[in-house]
């Protein structure tokens, strides 16, 4: 007979618990034993895993305490949190280019390697799963406006006949104009986002918070705000911690392993960042809630485009080290908008079998090898 | 007491004769004062305004006396009048480049810009409103389809290693070739429209005259022919006189502002031949008539890829200076293409919310912002 | 009163019978005459069409006598032998941009020129017609999915700084780093195929063969298995002596008639190679079954980017002479990702009219005249 807890780890919510030695494990690695980088990268990347699904689930709990109105506000700010945390240590690590790589790799992954696990799992359980189209459309219409938004510097740059950045590199200087213009845009985009939440809160609340609205995998009884507040402060401190050790070790590790910063940002940070959401959405569409499993995948890339991406502009501008322009290279902008496109594409039908979840699949898999390659 | 012209002034299709006092301020600015450019520019912008309401009106009028066949082609030919006098005066000066960038700008503004500026209006009024996603989607389609023909030279350029034209230009000389082939676009796309025209008066009106089966924003005893005949001659001569005002200011207005050409033709030209049809869109969404404003804001677009630009070239070919082959400059053919996709998406699920209104709005101005930079 | 041959002849599927006395005018005017090379050209090109609908009627036939399972794969598997035996045979003579351009041909040419022509035809006799949308919109998510990773080595040379192979080139070698990825995407295509089939054989037919469960054009008593296997051999073995004697001719008789081998592969190749399966939509287009015409039209697109392109990679790998990278030139990525988005928007609402219709086929035109500039 299996413990309460041994059935929470084995639960849809319970099992990034598992992750957790890798934490103490990253801090012996990289304090005491002052291991390999490719070890300590390893190590690192697990334990930002648990971290972020307590932080997820302290938020959730607190927001539930909060009331709808705060509630909802609150779930919206820390529910990027992880992404956030992550990127900045990297940003103060001048690694600019892995940063943007793993802004669109989170969108990528979202769209393709998200939705096309839980499509897949899903459809492998039921011939043929529904969601209403129209809500999705809402979120993926939302995508596609942020992510032209979001590459129209680099149009710009494109156009004037300035070089995109290259692959390999970590940090590109593009001049003051294209700077001043990526402010601006970063800030529409957060304006938008303000106009969002407002709509969300007030009339709109699926908008932002899907899964909100339904039972998460596990019901317990809720927390005290107290506990809740304590743990999300924890939490917070030790996915800071996982980041730092993380991103101290990415330039040495992929050296190591032989890949490039790009591919390392674009497909694992992005996984790693995204890891606890992305199995709820999984989880969601094995018990054929496919409309939480599809909002869950659409909505977060939104997320990305629309608040995660102009606040860490935001923040390079005003905390520095250096500014960090919305100039992506050529693989990035295709991602993003190709993403974009077949979010909406796939999407639009309100079906899913489990055929099109192999299909999401294996075009994440060849982007991933055109990453490789480069 | 309000009197009845007031009211008139102040409803949904009155306010650009508000307007009418800057017709003469730029006939006198012009003529007799020689003023700046710059407030020519501004007083002749203002007075496009009514006069093509005007046209408008009397276009209307006409049509309602002539019955449906008639009627429908009057209303499609002089529809874009405004919009055609105002690049036929600009062709004369050699502009083309201008010409070009207003047509652009008319296609992302009306999607953009106007259909955005409709949802919001009309979502602050009511909370999720609805159009029949069908009927949008054949204008949707032609407007795609219409679009990739459009830029269809302009790719022929690009693969053949040929430059794009700069932002910065006014004419550029491309060789007999790629004049040769818009030629032959342009008569296609003309073919085209005729097929379509031919499809709409007979068993499909609604496809080109959205707004002709609907109550008019305030009803009058209907016009004689003579009155209507009679108005649209001398609005129509009004229309070329401000349009040559407007025209002749615009290199040394834009200089002394220190916007580029293009710009102002991208925004300023395009949204001043627009104004009065976008008021309408507005206006009717509102009123909660979504389907007419979105019609009017596809449909204006797919009319401006599918009519108005082939006839500027075609122009431009019989009638000199120059020729005017379809080669736009990289933001360009960006900005149609993606207008057209967002069209699409946006449209698809035939509701509308006053934040995915606010999105467009925000995404026109990002777009703005690129073409002000450039 | 005519015979019943007479009737078959002038039938849906009978037709292309009345091309067969252009097999021996071929075979005479390659062997025996030593004709001009555009006269061979001609006369094989009409050959090819009897001999592929010859080949399609044996394999539907042994597919109907095979049960369910076995039938559906053969039906796939020598569904696109036709086209797959004239690429063996210019694959074998070195004409790799030629194979690349006709995939792409046929792509385009089953979305615009098969799909246009089928909803002109119908929608002359049917005012609206009417299709499922959700059957189409899996196709056409599967088309664009794959075309997505089919231009994938092409966005990786294009980023990676290197050009993209020109118009009027037959070979190009690319270094064995995109050869790698190639192969690489081509198997992951494949295998993505093979997923496609099970799911096609098990549990979802209509996938891949829409026509397989709606009546033939006519119905006639079914052949034995023994007279089914002998005709496809014969008919395989025709295919195979009209394409060599095709392809044989086709350098000499574009340099002839003064078009680029890429438009002869582009245009005349990929109508040639496909006429049979093209003539059938048309003809339920015209039955008012726009189900089973928009489904033949996407389908095989789907097919061509899933199947018979990483087909051919492989080929050219295993039995060379040269390896053939999936790398396209500018016009070919444009015009499969545009035809793979207007796939998707054309058919998204489930309606067609003979606009529609005329306005794919426009823009057909509008392709068709940049690539013979090209």
């Amino acid at each position: 007979m299996i413990s309460k807890a041994g059935r929470f780890l084995l639960s849809g919510s319970g099992w990034p618990y598992l992750l957790v030695p890798f934490i103490p494990l990253a801090v012996v690695l990289e304090f005491v034993v002052h291991a390999e980088a490719t070890l300590i990268f390893g190590a690192a990347a697990a334990g930002v895993v648990p971290t972020a699904a307590l932080m997820g689930r302290a938020t959730e709990e607190l927001a539930h305490r909060s009331g709808p109105g705060i509630g909802g506000l609150l779930n919206v700010t820390f529910g990027n949190a992880p992404e956030l945390i992550i990127a900045f240590f990297a940003l103060n690590e001048g690694l600019q280019e892995v940063v943007k790589a793993s802004l669109i790799g989170s969108i990528l992954g979202n769209i393709l390697l998200v939705m096309g696990a839980a499509m897949l799992a899903g459809g492998l359980r039921f011939e043929r799963q529904t969601f209403n189209p129209t809500a999705v459309s809402a979120q993926s219409s939302m995508l596609l406006l942020a992510a032209v938004a979001l590459v129209m510097p680099t149009i710009y740059q494109l156009v004037a006949g300035g070089g995109l950045p290259g692959v390999g590199e970590e940090r590109v200087d593009f001049g003051s104009e294209l700077e001043q213009m990526s402010l601006i845009v970063a800030v529409i985009l957060l304006a938008s986002y303000a106009g969002g939440l407002l709509f969300s809160l007030r009339s709109h609340r699926a908008l932002f918070n899907p899964s909100h609205d339904a039972e998460g995998p596990l019901e317990d009884e809720p927390w005290t705000v107290r506990k809740a507040a304590v743990t999300l402060a924890v939490a917070g401190l030790a996915v800071g911690l996982m980041s730092e050790i993380l991103v101290g070790s990415i330039s040495e590790a992929s050296q190591a392993i032989g890949l490039s910063e790009f591919f390392v940002g674009l497909i694992i940070v992005a996984i790693v960042g995204n890891a606890a959401e992305h199995w709820v959405a999984i989880y969601f569409a094995a018990k054929n809630k496919m409309d939480l499993a599809v909002n869950i995948s659409v909505g977060s890339s939104a997320q990305i485009a629309l608040f995660v991406a102009p606040v860490l502009v935001l923040t390079s501008f005003v905390l520095g080290p250096h500014p960090m322009p919305l100039v992506f290279n050529g693989f990035e902008i295709g991602a993003v908008l190709l993403a974009a496109i077949i979010a909406n594409q796939v999407t639009q039908e309100g079906e899913s079998t489990w055929f099109e979840g192999l299909q999401l699949l294996s075009l994440y898999i060849v982007f991933g090898l055109a990453f490789y390659f480069a």
